[in-house]
């Protein structure tokens, strides 16, 4: 599935891997001058005014949906929102046939949050040329505008990615933000990327390369520029035969003792919801080198930027 | 209930039924002016800013409810969706509280979707005089906005009404898209309209009149210009003791040889979600016969049209 | 927790005890400015352009919701409905970051419905400067929107407050309405204000102070000017071990000859959904003195009076 089209624009935002680096820093770029600080009006536009954005979400995420829902309407396209089960009609055509009914009531992106994988790429190779689609989250494997608003927050920051020590802590194994992470990281040249997790969340071994490991958050902590915290599911802890919340706090929660070891000046990133008291301490959430919430924030400029450049032909039109 | 002003206008639509040929004609005319090839901008206008929709949807119905949304939404009209189960409460006083709640919140059209017969009737028997109800779908018994868009997606590819085949197959008993295809066929002059059904699924003997009866899909299909294909419920199946749906399949599945005995140059039309392989055959949905898609399409330029017809005192006010 | 900025203006409305008069009286002026007659048009601008509302409703309420999102709408800000349970949640961070999302993502003002004592107040203690929280109705204690819509009803059919006799009847102990009307008509001076309810839903002794206390109806309604009747929830009638609804209605329902006890130029109103049969008689509630959709209509005009006025600063920048 290719996500560039021939003029080498964006047509669909599906994952992070393989985007050419300079298409990357210039969805940066313009996210950047989306950014607004709390308080300012958000920039708003008539850009989209025409297009129709739809929101197919089949797993609730609030946070997610409204701020795709909100970077659209700034944007002056209408939108929709849909509650469809796509990945248990993935077999059959009938999850295709709802695609190509949006399609055709002249739907212009779909952003599809799936817990199945492959349902984005699935969608996006049967649509017609003029359809964009943008995952919100597709199973453990891709949540590409999480990793993009991840390295906004990351660029605000820090002034150069090629000399970072980055550290990403938690259930690895599982987590699409992680996976985005890696993919957005590794594009923009991030020499020391860490993964710290309990040996039972650790991705497999052809997974994360280039990724140092780390069982002990100590050592993964070390020095490090960025602290990207990861939620951690309870019913995984039984699952996969975790000490329970309060063991798993006392070895893999990020205290102000941990953070201690990371730099001076590092900052501490989750990408919500939180479980203080579990993988975070509310000091450390609440705290002077937490970017928590300028996260959510950016997550609405990387929406913007993403909606403006995959639909730039449709307002150009 | 009169579904006209005093002034021969469009005030409610609730069934095609003894619509003047003039208005239905009229409405098509300016239906087929806001379609839009796929990939082209939906035409958007303001002409209707300041005006109120509300969508009321007892039945969950993604494609009807996103299509009248768009379509009130790309003439600049505010949308509201609710959930409220108004057939329940026919018989109190207390469904027509929450239609005074709505027209006392200046809402100018009721989109109303409920599987009980006489809901939209009831309510449009009413609401204050410069209030409309759209049905998006009552019972059995009338789903006029589908028959409009039947009768457009005709339109597009057969030159005259007058010297048409159409064939509608499958579970007409329950169907209100056959009823209201029924309705519109007749008032636009379709000489030759068919039904085919298992006799378990044929209407009662006062329903239907003008229309040839068939048992048979074969006979059913025979030079035919248009073959309109119902979904069939699976739960019916068992209620009225059908064969299964393999069996069905084999007796009234729309196969490629089966349509081979409708004309060289028939369509195919399926209100949608399609049973592939139970009611018809993935070959021919997805085939050159099949106009489904432009069905959708058709539907929201069917509902922009009703909408301003029904709404056009209000934007020349 | 303050409700007024340090320049007097609005900022918050989570409950109109000790709000200044003179604010109340100029939100009822600009209120009064906004209604229309049913059949006209509503006001509409675009004052609110680029302003973000969400409706945070925690139990169902279409009704409000609906009247809040119009509202809004019809300012020309954009708004955002989230489901989300805030109230199990006060007690940890986590109902904080949801409010932390909200407002990183820009959100101007929050609608908050909640069965929880003081979410309102939590929230409003909490968002940074810029963010206003306006309650949708808080458990027993307070919604204040409703009061305000009440007074202004009252206001367009009685020439003055300074000399009305007001009685509300019903569950006054649970209901926030009761609570509402009470400091608001306390504030705009109404002399004579009595509560009305059998003694199970009298409220405790230190609450509805200057308020005249009527376990009979007959008393109650003797000479007043204004009949507010409340909701009474089925299931709190065992509960608090009621008659049952036919007794109910026989002791407290307002009928015909119970309302010709008030004065001849009486109102009756309702905050709905009303339980025809078991508070207020059909023959009342449609009748000449009812002015129970009127309320409705002007709940509009209110909140589109209240976010104009916490929203100000906004527009003006």
């Amino acid at each position: 599935m290719r996500q560039l089209r021939a003029d080498g624009s964006l047509r669909h935002l599906i994952t992070l891997e393989d985007l050419p680096r300079p298409l990357i820093e210039r969805l940066l770029e313009r996210s950047q001058s989306l950014v607004r600080p709390l308080g300012e009006r958000p920039p708003v536009s008539r850009a989209l005014a025409g297009c129709t954005v739809a929101n197919l979400f089949t797993e609730p995420s609030t946070r997610t949906r409204v701020s795709f829902e909100l970077a659209a309407k700034r944007l002056g396209a209408d939108v929709v929102n849909l509650e469809v089960q796509l990945s248990s009609r993935v077999k059959g055509e009938s999850m295709l046939d709802t695609v190509y009914t949006l399609q055709s009531l002249h739907v212009d992106a779909l952003v599809i949050r799936d817990a199945e994988t492959g349902v984005p790429a699935t969608v996006a190779a049967h649509v017609a040329p003029h359809v964009s689609i943008l995952s919100a989250g597709e199973a453990h494997v891709a949540h590409p505008t999480q990793g993009l608003l991840d390295a906004l927050t990351v660029r605000q920051h820090k002034s150069r990615f090629e000399n970072l020590s980055i550290a990403i802590v938690g259930d690895i194994r599982h987590s699409r933000v992680a996976r985005s992470a890696w993919h957005v990281f590794q594009a923009l040249g991030v020499p020391d990327l860490r993964i710290v997790a309990p040996p039972a969340l650790m991705p497999g071994p052809d997974e994360f390369r280039g990724c140092a490991r780390h069982t002990s958050l100590e050592t993964g902590l070390a020095e490090v520029d960025v602290v990207m915290m990861l939620r951690i599911q309870k019913e995984r802890m039984t699952e996969v035969d975790l000490p329970d919340a309060h063991r798993y706090y006392a070895s893999y929660g990020l205290t102000p003792e941990r953070l201690a070891l990371a730099r001076p000046d590092a900052i501490v990133m989750h990408p919500q919801p939180m479980n203080r008291g579990i993988e975070i301490a509310s000091d450390v959430a609440d705290g002077p080198h937490s970017v928590i919430r300028d996260q959510v924030r950016n997550g609405v400029a990387v929406r913007m930027a993403v909606l403006s450049e995959v639909l730039a032909w449709r307002s150009a039109a």
